[in-house]
């Protein structure tokens, strides 16, 4: 087997014990009747998790296919869409809607950044043809948050639709579908819902959906009318990832026992520990608004985050994560979605502090 | 939690303790090296079992995904296609074919037959403009078996592609990818290779990946070139369902061991005692050609399928299949790919036996 680390990666995260347990529970048949509770009892859980009442699909795929599954059910070839981009994820996006032959209005900013709500209204105006908005609510490879609320109201005032990958937000950041008008969301089970990765899932609205009925883009895994039509029954259109489905119901039944506000709340107060540990370490931030999810550091002149990420996995058996592209070294992430304790981020702490001491002291010497 | 039965439906299989084992290892992290021995290992076993050389690309998705996969990495707009269809699952690569544009030379047969290769050879006579061959190696829907090595001789004679779903028979029924020429072969999970659904696999050939290279459809998540870019770091572009490579790999080690051949034996083996002991009850198999991996039983005139399947579930906790769609109560499906013993399949005659007469003395009181 291979060595095993834990897991401070912003996704996927560690997966607790008792989720393992109910995965380790017997399949049911997914055209039967225990199944249909099983997913019943998912989808009602998401929607609360979510904060609406839009109906919920799940996918076997991860938060990529999710995405795909929005713009292949909305985008045909040649429309126009605004991409509010913040990052690597949100550059996902972008590739995603070339593939589909759509127009893009690229608005990016640099790392660190998040797309200032009135960037976006100004792009919207001078842009009459561009249909929809792809975002991203926290953006992993910077640890930025983006203004969901602030982009829904923006949108619905200019007609427009949102789509929102909160992969890696969802259950750690604020986020209210309906109230905040969203239009669509995408979200996966291997971040702050503590799951194995393997199912995803989109929530879509009945403005988006409407023009889900004349997207002309191919599709079939993903092609959301047909996932529409199964869940009348309870099922999915495929055979669906089965103990992931108890995975995910266990983790929401906790998620939704404790109350959602107060899971955003422990991210939150996990989240400032930390960093108010790191800034006594006269260390700064990559993000501007950071999300509750994930911590990213930038490394001071001189030191190599590289160095820092395989200390900690060689000698404390810790995976934090590096920066991705032309950001390695340059910055070292941690995760804390899901279902961390606070003496499990003082753990990560002072693993990355002995780490980061010791990479200190070898620059110093040279 | 659900009421639990054993399954043996076509799929999802029974999945062995010791595979929920492995499952419940704490997460590697994909972009680690932990991840990419994984990988490696479960890639080279496949390959093994496939009875290949040609690359493998691991799909976080079910096997409809794969099939999806080898339908929009092939198949441009307006170019056409034969389809070798004997049920259900072949036709699902007909709704593939149309999404992606095809146009569709239809060769099905009806519900229990098996396409003669000789239909097929004669086909492409006649079509000159068709350059592919989707068909299916396991008809789960009716229990037929199709002549993989022969239609693999006559597509390399006539110089077409031929796309195997190989989804319900690999690792039950005999399926030799280099040596009886096929070119694209699709797998997956939770059938004969006994582990939970939602992972799915496509092994391509240098014939089909050269024409890869140009197809004009439509892809982003199913994009094997993506896939193969990744694979030589040991990784998947996307966050790949970790725990089901888990699975994979333990449940390939044990076929491995066991060896492919005397696999394949077993299930013939098992099927052919199930078989003798149901004709004994004057009873009849729907497919002409049967699979190993799967019994499906003609239901006498005036016996209701759908009866003798909910008696095994309400009284003995196990699970049959009934018929799809039009074949629904003229059918009972018994699975049994994967990790069956004789004693389960004893069972699972002695369950059908005791249903079976209860629905037919009721007739005959009638």
């Amino acid at each position: 087997m291979p060595k095993k680390y834990t897991l401070f990666t912003p996704g996927p995260t560690e997966v607790p014990d008792y989720i393992y347990q109910v995965m380790s529970e017997p399949l049911v048949y997914h055209r039967e009747q225990a199944f249909a509770e099983l997913f019943d009892s998912v989808g009602e859980r998401i929607k609360k998790l979510l904060k609406t009442k839009n109906p919920v699909y799940f996918l076997t795929a991860s938060g990529t296919g999710a995405m795909e599954s929005a713009v292949s059910n909305l985008v045909s070839y040649r429309e126009r869409v605004v991409i509010a981009a913040c990052g690597k994820f949100g550059q996902r996006w972008n590739e995603l809607c070339i593939r589909y032959g759509a127009y893009i209005d690229d608005l990016s900013v640099p790392y660190g950044k998040s797309v200032p709500p009135e960037e976006l209204e100004r792009r919207l105006r001078t842009d009459d043809a561009a249909r929809y908005v792809f975002t991203t609510l926290t953006e992993t490879s910077t640890g930025a948050l983006q203004d969901m609320k602030a982009f829904g109201e923006i949108c619905r005032r200019n007609n427009r639709i949102l789509i929102v990958d909160a992969v890696a937000g969802l259950g750690a950041d604020k986020l209210k579908m309906d109230e905040w008008n969203i239009d669509v969301v995408c979200g996966a089970s291997q971040k702050a819902l503590f799951c194995p990765p393997g199912l995803s899932f989109i929530a879509v609205n009945e403005r988006a959906w409407e023009i889900m009925q004349k997207t002309r883009s191919p599709r079939y895994y993903f092609d959301l009318k047909l996932y529409k039509q199964f869940a009348e029954k309870g099922q999915t259109p495929w055979t669906p990832a089965i103990s992931l489905f108890f995975a995910l119901d266990c983790a929401l039944e906790r998620i939704l026992k404790t109350g959602v506000e107060k899971v955003w709340e422990k991210h939150r107060l996990l989240a400032e520990s930390l960093r108010a540990k790191l800034s006594k370490l006269g260390l700064e931030f990559m993000p501007e608004k950071p999300s509750n999810a994930l911590t990213v550091i930038k490394m001071p002149e001189g030191i190599n985050g590289t160095q820092i990420v395989e200390i900690a996995k060689t000698k404390k058996k810790i995976l934090f994560a590096n920066g991705q592209a032309e950001m390695r070294g340059k910055i070292v992430r941690i995760g804390h979605m899901g279902a961390f304790s606070r003496s499990d981020i003082n753990r990560a702490f002072s693993v990355f502090k002995d780490a980061y001491t010791q990479v200190k002291k070898k620059r110093k010497v040279r």
